[in-house]
């Protein structure tokens, strides 16, 4: 079983890619800095929960949907 | 909306009570500490996805039941 860090950047990656955002973009959707971002999708962070909500709230996606 | 922080404190809440556990005994088999495990229930701390998933683990329970 991979680190839930790898496993939820793998997830945000994909699904930041499928509605055809940069990181850029997403951190100004999300008030989060674009190397955040970066360093999250690489599961170098152990990201808090207002930041999962955060993220899922810019992306318009439940937080469930990360967890599948 | 409530905030995800407290959200997120009362299914655990509810989950570990639907089990029979004491904040104690979660805290034991989580390997985190009974004021911890407290505080999160009351939505006072901003959990991280590391210990979000040490908390389902320890319950038996995939992750995105707590974002239901």
């Amino acid at each position: 079983m991979k680190d839930i860090r790898i496993l939820y950047g793998e997830k945000l990656k994909d699904f930041r890619k499928k509605q055809g955002l940069s990181q850029e973009e997403l951190g100004f959707k999300s008030s989060l800095h674009r190397t955040y971002i970066s360093e999250v999708e690489r599961g170098r962070r152990n990201i808090s929960i207002v930041n999962i909500a955060r993220i899922a709230k810019a992306l318009g996606l439940p937080i469930r949907d990360f967890f599948e």
